[in-house]
């Protein structure tokens, strides 16, 4: 069963580019701090865990919302359009 | 009809305060960036509006999601518990 995932970190700067490359293998890059995405069950557990072990669960903050199989979020961007957010964190 | 919202902002930093206050009157602040909550089709227009009255669309960014009523999404926080988020930005 497939999960859809929104997933929104805010994490030390000098903790972002690794929190973004391991996002980015499971999820899209929608802005800068937001990814999206469907996960399988043991991918979404893979994903928790090789980010539990990336951020300092004392100061980053990461959020998780996930939705029933089927949901199709509407997606509305106000102000600058992205393509590709700005990798420059 | 009520719809479900997800609202992430990336904005300047000088705007930042007035987004928040912005965001604040219609939803719930959930993490440094991110609001969240259900807003009647009026309440989504006028956010909509006043936010962009406030932002520099050629520089800021805000991604909205929003989902069909009864969306019950499951939140997960991982790494530091956020109770109120803080605000200074």
């Amino acid at each position: 069963m497939r999960v859809y995932t929104i997933l929104v970190y805010d994490t030390a700067a000098e903790r972002n580019a690794g929190v973004l490359r391991t996002c980015r293998r499971y999820l899209r890059h929608q802005q800068r701090s937001v990814f999206e995405g469907e996960l399988s069950a043991a991918q979404f557990v893979r994903l928790r865990e090789e980010l539990r072990q990336r951020i300092d669960a004392d100061y980053d903050h990461i959020l998780v919302y996930t939705f029933p199989p089927g949901t199709d979020p509407q997606r509305q961007a106000w102000g600058r359009p992205d393509d590709e957010p700005p990798d420059i964190l």
